[in-house]
Order: structure tokens, then C-alpha cells, then sequence
């Protein structure tokens, strides 16, 4: 059996962490017997010098192909005009794609420290519409502004992409501690985020045995420092899940560290939280922890899809892989320690 | 000379808190000769039995002849239909005032346990505009559903709102640490929070002295947890400063303790963070630090617009009395201590 994986190295360090997240998850699905066939794709400001664009049309072309692809990050602020105003190429493929649902857990490392070390969270962000007015428009853009002194935002939600965010979330609840957090702000924006809250509780209905229940993103920000612990799964719009992922990323340890995969029923983007930290790239210095574990959790999803158990297992074995390299000392510099990314790689490999 | 403020209690823990306050304010303010006039106005659940709304047409016409007013949380989503589908009090008296910079300080209290203890912050949040759509519509609401399967929010950002908030916000810079981070989310809300960062910077051209940067808001709350006391004063729309500030408050200690006030040009309302809490109502448990010290920034305001030391010694002294009571292990239950509200609020008034 071969599995096609399109890779989008992406700009600053995702030319160092993509690599080694590639080399792991190789040889992670090779010890299965899994053939994993990897087809890199002009992404990020090397496809604006190569194409023009920093997604060209090709790469959609040929991604259209592929049900797992593994992107690293874009630094759309740095690329030349017009393409700096444009819509980062990351949320582009969200939307080009109908990646509907981002998932971000958030736990701590063994061993590493953490503020909130007791914190096992999973975020399923609903990634198609909500306040994050780009994604909201079939034409056009959601944001306009009728005169240059007033900008308006149109955010959007609908019952389909609520039931569909729920049910991601209410079902991954069952795999878990059985617990969904619904993440609204309706005492404010009582139509949109009361919608959002309204259609979570019908689809609660449909889980009796998970136990649902609700938090204002205000609190919910808050209850996250104070008592992390009592949380399992949390489901909220585009917006509120974009920050509660950061913030819950970096009390687990370090947003540094975070996964996360962006999906819809059928095609999964591995996409790791960070961004393409240009200041240390091409040094040696970036950790791919983030990369590796958005790896893991794409053919996790993949192997659910198929239920294929080769691909779960090298899945699971890329988690303990990262887990015994961080245990043996490897570390990069933003841990405290003094290996290279290519070192931490190696040394993943090494394990698997 | 005489000062006339308003007060109206609230629910829930309003009715234990507020006469803390203004206890402690009156002995403030006498000793310095200040004789404040307070007059009570009906507002919350007890203004639903007796005029038949939680803000009731005569409080805001009584109002109007206040410049200094003391609020109350309010349990909203406890009233009656229709009253509890509106929109909550305290955001109507935002609007109808015009208060349009919600002013919220973060800093840890000496001898209380902190996330972050080395955090000092300003919040300074954008109240009449932003993605609270409730706020956005001279006429009419600013959400609506097309279908009941359908809805939409409009959110707003104008030139003229941001400059007088960006305003606040460097001003305040200018009495503490003189740097301003500006909060926006202009890679995916290009338009609005974009609009919303190219004014502050702008303005920041007319305060050379004062050094500005800017942040994401996922970034910024992720920022928060990992090296707060880099920052001083944000500056940042409606909606992010909602969530941001209880996070900074919960880093600082507990959202608990968080004092706010919401001002325009001319009027202060004085606002605690927390609401109601009718969990604990009327039983002594509720703990009135956010209270005291949001009626400390409020006559903080009125003696910078009257240049008055006197009212000012007041807010200074009001600050100390709650550090000393504190440091002399008075303390209600959410801090560990066996104080009740009324014990603190009397040994507040023995310190002044
Ligand atoms: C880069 C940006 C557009 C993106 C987002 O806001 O969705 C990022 O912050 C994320 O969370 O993946
Ligand atoms: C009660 C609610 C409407 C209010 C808000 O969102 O502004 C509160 O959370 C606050 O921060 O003062």
C-alpha cells in the first residue's frame, strides 16, 4: 500500500522542522509497512519567485489530489506587495479545501515545564465561518469599508457549519473524558454566537453519554489559567478558537510546541500552531516538535477515515518517539537545551 | 464642596459589595474634606419588581446628572423574558452614555498569589464599537438573521472611535511606562482591526516619547502567559479586550479582584470585572476588592478632568487601605481568609 502526502515547505523555519517531520513519519509508517509517497509542491515566497504566487495555482491543482498534506508555516507579512495584503496562503487552503475543523489539543510534555502542567485540552475551532469575516463570503470579501474612515466585518453563522463543528467535537468527546465545553459570547453577540450555542445543545442531544455545558470566551479565557483541568474537549467559532488555542498552547508549555491539524470529512492539512519565526530561520535552531506531532495527528485522522491500524500505529509512534527523544535530553535552544534541529531529527529517527 | 455620585447596587453580590465601597469611599474622601453626596437609583432585579426593568427610564434620566457613577454587577441571564433576551444593563449604560474606553488595570496585590506576579498592565478597550455588534447600530441591532438558519453580525471600526481610544491609551502610556502595545488581528481582519491598527499609529506619531509596537491577538494572549511584564498598556478593540483583560486579571491574581471603569470625556462608571455571583449572594463570602478599588479609579478620573488633589488623595488612600487590610491577613474565602465582606469593608474603614 502506498500513501500520497503532498508537502508544502512554507517560508523561515519550515524549511528545517518540515523536513524532519517528513523523515520521521517515513520511517515511522515504513516500520509498518506503509509506503508512504511524498510530492513536494512551490508554496510561500520561493513559489513567489518561481510562480508568482505564494500559492500558485498549480499547487491547487495539484493538491486537489491529495487526502494528507503536511504545510509548513508562511511569513505572508514579509512577502512583497500585493501579495502581503492578501489572505495568508495558510487560511487560503482552509477555505479553498472546505477544512471545516481545526483541532488543537494542548497537553504538557513529560518533563518539560509548563504553567499549566495538569492541562489536556482538545480545541475543535470551527475554521469556515464566525468573526473571521474572509472566510465568510462565497464572493467577495466579507469586509468592506463604505467610506476610508469606517471598515465593516460581516461575521457569519449558520446552522450546517455548527452542526458539523459539533458533531466533530462531540464525537472526538467520546474517544476522551466524555466532556464538551460550548465557547460562545451570547450575551453580546446573541444572534451569531447564540446560534453557534443554540445548535451545539441540539447536537448535544445526539451524546447523551458526553457531558455538556458552556463558558463566555471572556471566562472560558480565564477558567483556562485557573482551572485547566476541569475542561476535556472545547468547541467554539473561528475567532475566540484562533486565541484560546494560542493561549492554551502556551500555558501547556510553549505555543512553540503546538499541533494541530485542519480538516474536513475527507482531506486533512497538517499545520503546526507556530509561525515561520524568520529571526532563527535557517540556523539550526527551530524545534519541529509542532511539526512532527501535526504529522502524527494527520494520519491519526487518516487511519480513523480508513481504519487503517498500520497507520495508527505509526501515528502512536511518532508520539513516543518525541516523547523519548525530549526524555533522552535532545532538546533545541527554546527548550533550554543545546541540539540542533537536524540533532532532534536524527535522533527521532534513531527511536523510530 | 460637594461630590454627587450614583450608586446602583446590582444584583447578587452588588448588594454586599457597593455599600463596601461606598463606605470606604466617604471615609476616604472625608478626610480630605470631600463630602460626597451618594444617591442610590434602581437598576437590576429588584428595578424588574419595582418599575418593571432592570434600567428603568428614571434611573437614566436621573443619570444624566451624574458625572461619577458606582455599578453593580448584574445576573442577567437570571431575569424574565423579555428582560433576560436583552441586551445585559451594563452594556446599555455603555452605549447611552457614550462611555467609550473601558479602562482596566492588571497588576498583582502584594502578599496575594499570582500567576504572574511581575504582571502591571493597562487594558485600555475600545467600549462603542468593534465586534460588538450591539454596540454598532444608532438604530436597530447590529446582528440579524436573514433565515432562522442564518446569522450575521456587523462589526465597526471608524477613524474617529480609534483616535480618541488610541488617545487614552498614549496618554496613559505617558503616566506609566510609556510604551503602548497595539492589539489587532489584521492578517485575517484586514479592514477593520487593520483601520483599527493604522490609526494608533497615527496617533502614536503625536507621542514621540512613548514607544509603540504591536501584537496579534492570539499572540498577545499566549504573550501574556509567557513574559507579561514586557508589556504596559494595550490598546485593542471591543471584543479582544473582553477576553484579554480576564485573562490579564486572572494572571494578576484572580478575576476576582479586577477593578474597571468605563469613561467618556466627561462621565465615569465605575464597574468591577466579576458579576454577580449569585452562587455566594448574601452570605458574606463576596470579596469587595474589585469593587473599592474600581470607585478608587473612578475618583482617580474625576480628580485628573477637576485637577482636585483632595479627590485624588482619596483614590490613593482607598489603594492603600485595601493593600493594608490585605497585608493585616483580612481576607474573605476566595483568598483563603475566614473575613466576611462586612469584616473587611470594616477594617478598610478603621485603616482610612
Ligand atoms: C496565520 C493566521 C491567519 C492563522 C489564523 O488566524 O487562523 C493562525 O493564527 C492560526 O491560528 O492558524
Ligand atoms: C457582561 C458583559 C456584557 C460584559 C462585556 O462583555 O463587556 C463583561 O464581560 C465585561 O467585560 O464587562
Amino acid at each position: 500500500m502506498t500513501l500520497p502526502i503532498a508537502v508544502l515547505e512554507g517560508d523561515g523555519i519550515g524549511a528545517e522542522v518540515v523536513p524532519v517531520a517528513v523523515a520521521a513519519a517515513e520511517r515511522a509508517l515504513a516500520a509498518q509497512g506503509v509506503r508512504a509517497q511524498w510530492t513536494p509542491l512551490p508554496y510561500g515566497a520561493a513559489a513567489i519567485d518561481s510562480h508568482g504566487s505564494p500559492l500558485p495555482p498549480e499547487t491547487l491543482t495539484e493538491l486537489a489530489g491529495f487526502d494528507v498534506m503536511v504545510v509548513g508555516p508562511h511569513d505572508s507579512v514579509s512577502y512583497p506587495l500585493p501579495h502581503r495584503d492578501a489572505p495568508p496562503p495558510g487560511a487560503v487552503l482552509r477555505k479553498h479545501f472546505g477544512l471545516y475543523a481545526n483541532l488543537r489539543p494542548a497537553q504538557a510534555i513529560a518533563g518539560l515545564p509548563a504553567t499549566a502542567p495538569d492541562i489536556d485540552l482538545l480545541i475543535v475551532r470551527e475554521n469556515s465561518e464566525g468573526l473571521y469575516a474572509d472566510r465568510n463570503m462565497a464572493v467577495g470579501s466579507g469586509e468592506f469599508m463604505p467610506t476610508p474612515d469606517v471598515a465593516l466585518a460581516v461575521g457569519l453563522v449558520t446552522r450546517a457549519a455548527t452542526e458539523r463543528i459539533a458533531e466533530q467535537a462531540f464525537a472526538a468527546a467520546r474517544t476522551r473524558r466524555g466532556h464538551v465545553t460550548v465557547v460562545h459570547k451570547a450575551n453580546v453577540l446573541r444572534l451569531t454566537t447564540g446560534l453557534f450555542r443554540d445548535v451545539c445543545f441540539e447536537v448535544a442531544q445526539r451524546y447523551p453519554d458526553v457531558r455538556v455545558d458552556q463558558q463566555h470566551v471572556d471566562a472560558m479565557a480565564a477558567l483556562l489559567v485557573r482551572r485547566p483541568a476541569d475542561f476535556d474537549v472545547l468547541v467554539t467559532e473561528n475567532l475566540f478558537g484562533d486565541i484560546l488555542s494560542d493561549l492554551a498552547a502556551e500555558l501547556s508549555g510553549s505555543l512553540g510546541l503546538a499541533s494541530s491539524i485542519n480538516c474536513s470529512d475527507t482531506r486533512v492539512m497538517a499545520q503546526a500552531v507556530h509561525g515561520a519565526a524568520p529571526d532563527i530561520a535557517g540556523r539550526g535552531l527551530a524545534d519541529p516538535i509542532a511539526m512532527v506531532g501535526s504529522v502524527a495527528s494527520a494520519l491519526d485522522f487518516h487511519a480513523a477515515r480508513h481504519r487503517d491500524r498500520r497507520v495508527a500505529a505509526a501515528a502512536e509512534a511518532l508520539r513516543a518517539a518525541i516523547a523519548a527523544t525530549v526524555a533522552a535530553g535532545i532538546r533545541t535552544p527554546d527548550l533550554g537545551g543545546s541540539s540542533s534541529t537536524a540533532e532532534f531529527g536524527d535522533h527521532l529517527v534513531a527511536v523510530l
